[in-house]
């Protein structure tokens, strides 16, 4: 009964590490076939014509599809709807319809018998656009009504988390701080790109698919209405996968074209992202154009903010909808006490790729945007902007607290115990105040160092999740979740879960992750839900395989079950170890009389369902101390330190490993990464020469610290998730070390803060766009 | 809602039409080797030593195995134990360890390239071994104690099914008639013979095995202990067979030499059984000597029974364990009152092939030999043995009754409506008065035409079963059970129980048998089980489906859940058709709050689980009407007729199909099938040509009537099991007929009634073995 809170070593790791992983690319079909995907080379055009017939026509090609082969198909839906927004003519069609609205969009598509044959044939597929106007700038754009949609505007609707009188409050206070602030476009861009193998069994009439994530029972869902068949003919099986981080395992038009083309030819379909497709075509991300502004009584406190930003969804409406928007605009207020917040977001199309939800979607902006307001408004209020948050966090006297606002159906309550608390403990922990007098003394000696902190406010765990678990007669436990197995080490969290509960070594427990012919639903594997809702869900299917063991060891030992207790894999007469039977004993008697009854399932087996119905709120702190380089605008970081603030840690070290590989993709974010294009909607970005990851060399030591003060109270393992919390605020506290650095009056304006936008803000900082 | 009752024509046949069966055969899996297994070609023997160089130096050879690579591998089990007999010095190990036992005992198994190769190879293996007396004759050999069994006598048990004081009354008796008879050693033989495929992912640490049919689950929990890893590594896979008759998919040594090689070698291993190798290795079955004596009163009333039995259960003790004994020995008595009655069975081994269930097993025993005798008495007693029957058949006054016995553990209620009507009903029915008097004629006419009837009692339908019923977003309906496609229809009745819980075509609905990671458990396919406690199963899930979707239609209909009624697969408010929402649409919203719960499947998926805890016993009536050739003994039948009630036919084509079936496989036993062994114990029938299967010309038209008077009490279908009805009062009615024919005085004394064994009771009607 101590699996829980243990850095057990990763299960994962042994078949990973041995090159036994089990990636889509290792799946190789009998006579499998290749797709390739054409795409549009130009960002928004009317399609005159596509010609496949040279394609066609070269040898080792078996098939070319345009739009034309998929009439009557419908677009792809979002996962979930937004009240009083209308997605439908946004959607994305699995190729092309009419209209290209992006560089990447999917035309046509090529299947041939080996890779290089499929991408020589793309080559050959012509196609007659004709070039439109396109829109690059979401703000600017978004009163457009293109052409290529018609009837309809660019924006595709707005978001709107508000409550109090806002301009009530704004137009009374004492001091208002504004800021106009952008978050570069930038993603997700795992490791391992994108792919999917398909293949279509005749006989069973069954299609099976390898490589799908994040969402494969939502994927199969939307499959088989697209294909026409019933979900329980697709199995979707657990696959490895190198990095997800949200954006991959969406359903994506390739998701659909994989197996619609192996049901079409018979023939099992694979398909594999190169790096250069996957920077056009998977999601990107972060996009947004903010004005924020805050308002503060005589005494420094907040009395309100006014919100609105212009997120650029580009081409279509992908499968989030509107989730980014709206965890942007629900909790832009974030950890503080204030009784007015206007919080609006438009979501509007450009002509650049489709973007989706990132880890930390939304609140790697809202916590940038209002950190670095926040520390702006330090500087013009004349506070120290430590103690301007110190003044305005929420406190235990005043937590759990309501906030008037429903965000995806359920109240927005904040269920933690104290931030101010945390916030004090954590600079301590850190020696912040350390951090802050070596930077001051290296300005003195003439260096541009500065510290920046940022009090993030995060959010897990909505929604449901199932598990099945079942023993054995060997006495073997598995647990089959609705998770993927991304990098992030869920194996072995559920893993431990269930060790817990049957007193047995984690190692013994054996995980299956979305194999959708062994656990008939699952939700997914995003917003750091999967210990929290699915975790759960595996324990709550423990306790139940444990209620027919007690039952059952009960009859085998003639005791009473209440007497009996779980030890080291089996059931005991509590103080008497003689009197016990394994699991795998009380396995073998359980599928036969008495211990089977009408109504309940044979076996030792336990289906555990777990309803989140509210979020549950972690939160935290990021600390940065950074210099600058004056001769190129250079950012190093000398120090960073993430305190989060998770109920409990499952495993500590994954934790860890969660919060600092968090943190590594929000510095790549806030210095790094970015996707631009030039006029004509032609992305610059498309190797990794040009897109910047942050490497080894680039990044300090990265400390954190777990707080386990504040159990979750929604579930019964008091977890609060941690996949994103090192990432979400990592652009303010990065954004505020380099203002601090450099002094300015005004902000950053806009990240990631590449050298040549330092170097700008260096050499023009009396005009910073800030006002008071 | 009227899908039950109907002959709807088989789901199946559209895909075996075709040729698109799911045969193991049609399994190839990339680089999969072929096993063959090498026999002993003596019945009795030490081995000395197994020489396997020649064989494994042979190209193409990848692994020769024998006893040795088995070491610490326990034997294979029974499926059911039975109280007071110790089995295990009399289990079969997977290859012969010390000694062999029959001619076809495996000694070693050759994995090679193909199968030519491993056929080759398996020539090579030599056998020293040192050959042992033969027991052939399980009465006479009951004392003997085998050398190749130290301390242990080849009697393994005796099995007692006894009620009343038997021998008082027989001391008292006015008449007591005696029989003995012997009925001869034939078995189900499929025309596709068994194989097995298994392979090792060693990826996902899985097994995937087809080919299992009769009780996969059973056989996953054994392969899982035997080879010492988890049975959730072990897939199981629906097949479809060319027949099963309850001999095909019970563990026989190769169901654990496949999967064993397969985990050895890392690659697929194949087994296909060739037709010899089938007649020797799989269960044979039947062949009992009894000794029977009935005690009437002076008005022809049954006052007791006595019965001793000796079963030749061959070489080994293999997986049904005494089950065939138990039923024979518990139904002894048949439909009968009387008062007291003795039945014993003794399970001795001898040097042939071993024996299990099949078709009908014991019934097709303990109906013969009561109803010959029955007739031998009528004869005695100068009572028409129509008559006879009738003055001590139970009645509806006296049913259900109750015996004094216990069977499988549960009490044994007669839970019948009145044997006594069914029997009269069916004799007009069929007008076998008119068939006595035909028959009179033309023996008149110098013919020997003979008449027979027997009342059978049968008994169907213990244990348990599950099933899954899940509704997709499509409104696809899946059921998923653990019975097996044997050619019976099973997946066809599934289908109609479901399709008319929903009121849709039976058509639309997709069943899938014995998958082990869609359905978790399953008994299997055997003893006229599926429909009664397997298609209660699948009632039941589909009640829980129906229960849910009536909860989520009326929050999406704003209605109440009483007011809504299934109509062409969806809800609809009663009397208001327009008020209405698919199953699709509920399905779909069933994944999504408020319709998902804590503790509750999400979707629309419905677990089933019936234990039936007493068998159900259904009764018939059989009829022959048969004519002798009196220069070659051969016997033609003329007519026949069953009547059976079952409670109630879910597809009364598929009913009357199984009957048919079973009754021609029942003629089989009666005249044409019988394994002979010479006196060195080698088998003389290892060829289609030696073992005769009744050809279409042997065959007259077969009439069938099913009643439908007596619903089962026990199940909410009221279904009684159908499967093996045809089969069970064969041997009784054509020996009767024979008998008849030859004016016998004595009996038939044994079945098959060959031709010279009627060429020898023409020749010595007096000397019949016969006594009063």
């Amino acid at each position: 009964m101590n699996a829980i809170g243990v850095s057990v070593p990763r299960l994962e790791d042994d078949r990973l590490l041995r090159g036994q992983g089990r990636f889509h690319d290792e799946i190789v079909r009998p006579g499998q076939l290749w797709l390739r995907v054409v795409r549009s080379p130009v960002a928004h055009a009317r399609i005159r014509g596509i010609d496949v017939e040279a394609a066609a026509a070269l040898p080792g090609v078996v098939d070319v599809i345009t739009a034309a082969d998929l009439a009557g198909m419908p677009r792809i839906p979002v996962r979930q709807p937004s009240p009083g927004i209308d997605f439908t003519p946004y959607l994305q069609p699995a190729l092309a319809t009419g209209f290209v609205q992006y560089v990447g969009d999917p035309v046509a598509a090529v299947l041939a018998e080996d890779p290089y044959l499929a991408e020589d044939a793309a080559d050959l597929v012509a196609l007659d656009l004709e070039e439109l106007p396109v829109s690059l700038d979401a703000r600017a754009g978004a009163t457009l009504r293109p052409e290529s949609r018609p009837g309809e505007s660019a924006l595709v609707g707005t978001v709107d988390f508000s409550y109090g009188d806002v301009d009530e409050v704004f137009a009374t206070a004492p001091h208002v701080v504004a800021a106009d602030l952008k978050v570069g476009r930038h993603s997700g861009t795992p490791l391992e790109p994108r792919g999917l193998v398909a293949e279509w069994n005749a006989r069973a009439r069954r299609m099976t698919v390898w490589g799908a994530t994040k969402v494969p029972y939502f994927n199969r869902r939307v499959t088989a209405r697209m294909l026409g068949i019933a979900e329980h003919q697709i199995h979707m099986l657990e696959s490895d996968a190198g990095g997800s981080f949200g954006i991959r395992g969406e359903f994506y038009p390739e998701d659909l074209l994989v197996p619609f083309l192996a049901l079409r030819t018979g023939r099992p379909v694979k398909w594999t992202e190169d790096r250069t497709e996957h920077l056009i075509a998977a999601n990107h991300a972060r996009e947004q154009e903010h004005r924020i502004e805050l308002a503060f009584d005589e005494r420094y406190r907040l009395l309100g903010l006014r919100g609105e930003a212009w997120l650029d969804t580009g081409g279509y409406i992908r499968t989030h909808g509107a989730v980014v928007a709206a965890l942007t605009s629900a909790l832009m207020s974030g950890p503080y006490r204030m009784a007015a917040c206007r919080s609006r977001v438009h979501i509007v199309t450009t002509n650049k790729t489709p973007v989706g939800t990132y880890r930390a979607p939304g609140r790697f902006q809202h916590n940038f945007v209002r950190e670095h307001a926040m520390d702006l408004a330090a500087d013009r209020l004349g506070v120290d902007p430590v103690e301007l948050r110190r003044i305005n966090l929420l406190d235990g006297g005043e937590l759990p607290h309501r906030r008037p606002l429903h965000v995806f159906g359920a109240p927005m309550l904040l269920d933690g115990k104290d931030h101010l608390e945390h916030f004090d403990k954590s600079r301590e922990i850190f020696g912040y105040d350390t951090w802050r007098e070596e930077a001051r003394r290296a300005r003195e000696q003439g260096r541009l160092v500065g510290t920046g902190c940022a009090v993030i406010l995060e959010k897990a765990g909505l929604g449901h999740d199932s598990a099945v678990v079942d023993v054995g007669v060997t006495g073997a436990i598995r647990v089959a979740m609705g998770g993927a197995n991304v990098g992030q080490g869920v194996e072995t969290v559920m893993a431990q879960i269930a060790a817990e509960e049957f007193d047995v070594r984690t190692e013994s427990v054996t995980v299956v992750l979305s194999d959708t012919d062994i656990l008939a639903d699952g939700s997914g594997t995003f917003a750091s839900r999967t210990t929290v809702v699915g975790g759960t869900a595996v324990k709550l299917a423990a306790e139940q395989v444990l209620a027919k063991a007690r039952r059952v060891a009960a009859g085998l030992l003639g005791t009473d079950p209440d007497r009996l207790v779980v030890r080291d894999g089996g059931l005991e007469a509590d103080g008497e170890p003689g009197r016990r039977v394994t699991l795998g004993e009380i396995a073998a008697a359980s599928f036969a009389p008495p211990y089977v009854r009408t109504g309940e399932e044979p076996g030792l087996i336990g289906r555990g369902t777990y309803l989140a119905d509210a979020m549950t709120y972690p939160y935290g702190a990021h600390y940065a101390q950074a210099e600058v380089d004056p001769g190129t605008g250079a950012v190093k970081l000398l120090r960073y330190a993430v305190s989060y603030e998770i109920g409990r840690a499952v495993n500590p070290a994954l934790v860890h490993a969660q919060l600092v590989g968090g943190t590594v993709q929000g510095i790549g974010g806030a210095l790094f990464e970015e996707f631009p294009y030039d006029e004509r909607g032609m992305p610059l970005a498309t190797t990794l020469g040009d897109y910047l990851w942050p490497r080894a060399s680039d990044l300090p030591e990265i400390r954190t610290e777990i707080f386990e003060d504040s159990p979750a109270p929604g579930n019964p393992l008091g977890v609060r998730g941690a996949g994103e919390g090192g990432t979400a605020g990592v652009g303010a506290a990065v954004a505020n070390a380099v203002r601090d650095a450099l002094r300015l009056t005004g902000t950053v304006g806009a990240l990631p803060l590449l050298p040549d936008r330092v170097m700008t803000l260096m050499k023009s900082q009396d005009d910073d766009g800030a006002t008071t």
